[in-house]
């Protein structure tokens, strides 16, 4: 049901700078009608809120969180080693360096028994998590399901669409 | 209920090659009581394999896809396409080239609209899979949340009895 | 003949965003005379007419497919899965991320059985594979062999004038 | 007509030292019945050998040159600078250093005007490249296309009984 | 004094697969006497114990922390975030993957606010920490200062043998 | 004593050009209270310098290096090999090339027997940078300890007020 | 003599395109009263040129050859198949991709019996060559030898000159 | 003179461990009649020694000088600080880590004003630094580029006669 997705998921970033690529996310996920619980959550500034969150997520009705960071991107993995909750993680371009690598890497490469599901670097995604979390959710609830067929389809139909327009503009 | 469970994971390689890594994977379903569907196809030369078995791979009861492929890793993407059900990417690490690195970003930085979600490269994303996978269908499913509560108590402590193993051998 | 050759390639991109590139491979193309077919299809958001438009391509009169996509450029793999037409792929830089390396990686490091002649990153890529599909064309066709010739004559030519300008403006 | 296209194609290759990882290529060529024109060809040690032949392949009947070398690895380029013949570039993992990398960039990286297709690292793309050079002939070639057909057919169904055998072996 | 400075160093791994290399790293502690306590602890598996450990590494007497990992090496930025003693990273190899640039990059790239002080991946790294730990301690411990002085120079006078050897073989 | 520590600690940088970035390290070194040496002192333009300048460093006071540099960054290498005080790296993005890797490899891959801690690259690193040579002051320095307890908290409190203006701002 | 130097040295480049960053070098090696031979040569595009400028650059005079180009730089090593004379090589940032490594690989990674000296990329690497030019005429020419060590004397002063100027800043 | 010039290249390498590499050097100078000064002097814990070394190599009749080194490899550079003789880098492969490249960005990526010349990475980069030495030294030693030419055309005969032999072997 909608009303109970709607505090399903968790959106969570280590900095307030992250907001502005993951309202791609949050946005998407609104789109969905579930209105994800937003958080400002750093592994490393404030780990005893991290934790916290982490342990009383499942206990708070969160099904699916996301978290994203850049550079050595330990939140996703933190929160991974304390809930077993899937952990969708966002890694961000952040700082100088090697173009979000850095944050790919420290968020995919999870050693065994932890895992964390890693999405594209930046905005794409941050879009792709919503999608996947909403892909999660839809398992357990046919209306969400149904939706995520109609975003499928409009989807596809928006690429017919520019497809068909190149080729009138090329008439 | 786990025996509804048993046919809800297909692990899905691109060549038979790929077998003694994704065995890591298989064994750790099975070690839950989910017994995989295992499948070799591939994206490039049983396409249309790949999109049947996405096409109807809801409707035959799985949920959630495992899909590991090395070089340009095209499967887990090419399925993401056809279902929407959860894909979970595995890079593999073959032929010449990037250590794998060329399977990771194929698998990974799949374009807006179409996630997959990657684990690490080679054995460590394998056995996450098949966790990552049971973490999703423990959402719905009890007695499969309390095996991977035990999962992780059992894993937490055998790193509890290295540490302590090293304090012996230090006497 | 030069009629003959103006449906001989498909220019297909992932998306209506990588047309700014890739007019640089549809000027060339129709430079010589070769007026492609153009179309929008994602191998992830409109598969099912990525698979008719390669399992129909060679009946349809096309003789060589280019295929340009960023981030995790499964289009052109997905294409030469279906046809046995050459297929040559222009990786772009799209999304955040490595520099298009994603882009690459994922068109050119093929499994064996299934090959993609990759061209390099983004504006040079995409010109050179008009050039390529040419010289391929040209090997069953005279006139177009002849126009090839002039061209890299010209172009060598204009390398020759630089050099001129350039020690001309040194005295 | 088969005797004409046993001469079509040369296998060039930078240093005998290529010979082993060439080999799946020339053995792939001649499974289709064309007898490649097999060299050793250095761009940097025997340039005017490297000219002299490309700049004669085609009046000696070439219509496609695979070239393979490692390291800066310039062959491919070399010739595509010396005739408008289709130049399929095979990167190789040479001496040390960055896993073929430096071949792949080398090869892939050309200059607007002078391409070279690509293909992937190592064997896969020696094996590729025989295939590539077969797609292009076959265009001109209705025997050769019948092959390549039997070929894929046969490929494709070699995943097949790999995927039963597979779901034999569970039983 | 070396008895206090006996137990003022940790060194923490993330898995007993670890202690290989790290032995490089106690060995060279236990030259220096300075007899480390040495940990397994995960920042994944077992975090309460990481974060129980940080927290009372300063009044357990610890004065520098010396953390190693692999992959997505988490553990040295999870204690850096819940102590303010000096943590110096070590980033080792492991599993598959890019060589332990995952591991480095995941160690050295830490968020302004939390610094990890990173060495080399591997051994280097692991014999380097331990230097590194003893010129911190030395700072206020003349009886270590000297010591590290006297490392310092029979390492220099190693390289002058080694150097005057090559030109005795010579002869 | 803050008087005491207020000389402890040199920043020297490689080029003038580099004072942009550092000045975030001695600004946050200053709101500790402890005003830097500041220098420019080139490994390669300025050897005999940046030579007298680390063999004296010690006798004049400092206890901390923190040496800042972008490309084949080689400054705090070289002032490693002179002085057995700790020396922090700052790896710069500068010139062309690799997104400030190679002063990131040139800083952190230093061989066994001479450590140097390298920070991150870029600003962050700077940062970090001021507050690692902080928390080694800090050991022997407990008015200086409690000022970094002051700056963790202060930065703890941050965050938790920008996760709670993001929840103000959703209402 | 100065006169004999002033046409010893040449600088090549791929592309006029490049000159913007290869006045760099030629304005360097002006400063030293050697005026180059400046062209515009294309390994790809002219390559009879290429071989012609080679085959005589001794003959004319020519003692050193810097050779500039971008993406698969294939210049300088096509140069020193033709010469004994050195080359000096300037890996160059063009087109789209990985931030001038392409170049970097496409240069220095020469087979063993070719060598090309790179230089870094960029203009870094053009003002090098320049100096480095002048390092090998000077061995034989006291005049430029003296030059030199003026040369790098003042930039030596202006490295002690700026390094005073923040100490006075900072006053 | 083959006298004079028997010593007047100098190899230096950073560890004795780097000797079998650089044997392929030394054996490569003594072809050429040039027996070159061989030392073990490192950058960090020899610094003195390469500091005096690299201030009388000009004094001590040294023309050219090969520095060879892994990992953050400073040798090269730190010589070049020092000297204006030319200085040839040899980036080597050790320790942990990235494939050379490492060694590599630290030996090429110098900065404005203090060129190395860097040669590929490991055997090949070993063999091509003592040709490139040679290359230098023949611009004032006719009998020392008779030798060269003399090289150059073996080595270019080498490469016929293996393929011939291929061409042989085909029959």
């Amino acid at each position: 049901m909608a009303t109970n997705a709607k505090s399903s998921v968790a959106v969570v970033m280590g900095s307030d700078s992250d907001l502005p690529v993951m309202e791609t996310c949050i946005d998407q996920l609104k789109d969905f009608g579930v209105n994800p619980i937003v958080r400002v959550i750093s592994a490393h500034r404030t780990p005893d809120i991290a934790a916290d969150f982490a342990d009383h997520a499942a206990a708070n009705g969160i099904q699916v969180i996301i978290a994203a960071a850049g550079m050595a991107a330990h939140l996703a993995g933190a929160l991974a080693g304390r809930t077993q909750l899937p952990i969708i993680g966002v890694p961000l371009q952040a700082g100088s360096g090697p173009c979000g690598l850095d944050a790919l890497l420290s968020t995919v490469q999870m050693p065994p028994g932890v895992p964390v599901a890693s999405m594209a670097i930046g905005k794409a995604g941050a879009k792709n998590a919503a999608i996947f979390a909403i892909q999660i959710l839809a398992l357990a609830d046919p209306a969400l399901a149904d939706k995520l067929t109609a975003f499928r389809k409009a989807q596809t139909q928006k690429v017919i669409e520019k497809d068909k327009g190149l080729q009138q503009d090329k008439k």
